[in-house]
């Protein structure tokens, strides 16, 4: 019989409630032969201050023996910026290098849209998730006086741009559109952006069916306001698709909605899935926070698997939710996760 | 008697067209007895092509000897990406150590956004002009190779920051909202970002009446879209800098409006006013380019000279052209030019 070894990090914030939800719909969507085992890691702010660890050797070699992890969000105003940024979530995502960061913004109907005339928005950022300016790779001088000095490298490599452009490729090739977008800023970050842009051309060659096209980064935030409908899969660079994927994220009904994938395509360690939003320490406990982009990260984290019929299941729950919100009238955390858990399983 | 020694770069594609109407209504709103000499500059691509050169150091020593410059837009899809870019526009930027990248955006009234209900968006940016990842400080190596590693470093001094957060506090200081948002990301560009929020805080201790205001600049881009006349002013480093105001000029009517500042705040070197958009060669020639950007860029040359007057009175003008365009009958770059002098003069 079938099984999933699931970790849970649910974190700070409204990262509980949120993976509480996320696990309600997990349970109702999995065939019935399938066993769902869970561990729930505590990490994240509380741990940090009880103990000063962000992420122990311990923690990280026990995660490697999952399937897949969901992760809430993680941050608190209480522990000073960065700490468990690159201490616990940009370590994992390098440690088990998800090399494609997927986020797909999709403008689902009568979700509202802050663009007059509501354009048609479908598309997928791959985003690369363990290099370029995310690295860590960089340091301060006389810090804290007026002669200081601080520097942030950003390295990049053939072979971590490859594969995440190849990947981009195989996307966009199994779509319909079948459009490949590469954002950089080649005219400014000439040796970074060439890199890229030549794998890219190179690459291409391979997939004589998908048209491509390329964009600087401060073009295609226009782009993404005034004709988002022009995209179908756009690859980029690490801080580029951070920057990027919040901004669709807006574009499409906010940052409650919108699900992301930190994926290891080979295998090698486990995915990991989890709402582009942060822990919204303002509405925690409140009930207020939108279980969504939670649920939709389990469906990116069943289609990993192989869970194909059962991620779209999920997909197709959450729009039909959507479809029949009424803004006058909103629910709780728990409302939406039990509505999507009951049309997932009816 | 006054007067002003201007250099004109008119660059590439419609950067000629735009600039000529930039001319056309500065001379419109000069006082009388100011005499105005201009010495144009044959820079960019044309002048690649015929002779390798970007920016000699003859023409880089003569330009110092202007009150300001006036560009155009520079750039050819016929000139290999970045050449242009690191070796003239970016090139006067450092030389002329125009560390205040001065970028207003306004929604005026009767003018087309791409946001729903139409939001008051009324901010100016401080983009830093002369450190971050600009500096061109990377390099590649095992160029062309599966092996090959590329870097981009961003270089940040206190000097540098100080200097540009200290005009961003006046900025805000001189403002009705008093209101100054910093725009970085600290959580993951530590060093950088911890350089930029200690000098932030402790400039702001001289500054009691600015309120102050921290955004990550993923979720900055957010509040774009969703929340703009939340900003009053924002300050930020050159990166973020570049596609945060491409973002909202594309809220703000687009990018055919954005008009922008290099400053030199010492006045040790000459000050360099360009519209935000490119140099668009898919349309110079045609006469659609709309020369409104570089009319808001001469009246930003003009408040920098000390022609406050002059300054408010192509603003005005330019509200009032805006306020009756007919999207229906279209303009040619010439016809708004003309219409806009009329107006400064009359
Ligand atoms: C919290 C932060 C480190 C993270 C990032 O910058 O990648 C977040 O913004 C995201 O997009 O997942
Ligand atoms: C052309 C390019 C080098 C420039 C920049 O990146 O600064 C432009 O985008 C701008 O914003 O002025």
């Amino acid at each position: 019989s079938r099984s999933i070894r699931l970790a849970v990090i649910p974190g700070d914030g409204i990262g509980q409630e949120v993976v509480a939800q996320g696990l309600k719909v997990l349970s109702a969507a999995l065939p019935q032969d399938v066993k769902l085992e869970t561990r729930s890691y505590d990490l994240g702010a509380r741990r940090w201050h009880a103990t000063g660890d962000t992420l122990p050797d311990a923690d990280l070699e026990s995660l490697k023996d999952h399937d897949a992890i969901l992760l809430g969000a993680i941050g608190d105003p209480s522990v000073p910026s960065g700490v468990l940024e690159r201490g616990l979530l940009l370590k994992l995502r390098f440690a088990f290098d998800h090399y494609v960061n997927l986020r797909p913004s999709k403008l689902f109907p009568n979700t509202p849209s802050p663009l007059a005339g509501r354009p048609d928005i479908d598309f997928v950022v791959v985003r690369e998730g363990t290099e370029g300016p995310y690295v860590g790779n960089g340091g301060s001088m006389r810090t804290g006086t007026p002669d200081e000095v601080a520097t942030e490298v950003s390295l990049n490599t053939a072979h971590g741009v490859e594969r995440v452009v190849r990947d981009a490729y195989e996307r966009a090739n199994a779509r319909p559109r079948k459009k490949l977008t590469l954002v950089h800023k080649n005219n400014v970050l000439v040796h970074a952006g060439h890199l890229w842009k030549n794998i890219f051309d190179r690459v291409g060659q391979e997939y004589p069916e998908v048209a491509t096209d390329y964009l600087h980064v401060d073009a295609a935030t226009i782009f993404f306001v005034t004709q988002p409908e022009r995209f179908d899969v756009i690859v980029t660079d690490n801080l580029f698709g951070d920057i990027l994927t919040d901004l669709a994220a807006a574009v499409t009904g906010g940052i409650g909605l919108a699900a992301s994938g930190n994926i290891n395509p080979s295998g090698a360690f486990p995915s990991m899935f989890e709402p582009v939003h942060g822990s919204a320490p303002d509405i925690a406990g409140t009930g207020k926070a939108d279980p969504t982009a939670t649920v939709l990260s389990v469906a990116l984290l069943l289609s990993h698997l192989g869970y194909g019929d059962e991620a779209a299941r999920i997909e197709t729950a959450v729009a039909s939710d959507l479809a029949e919100r009424d803004a006058a009238a909103p629910r709780t955390t728990d409302e939406i996760g039990d509505a999507l858990a009951a049309r997932v399983s009816g």
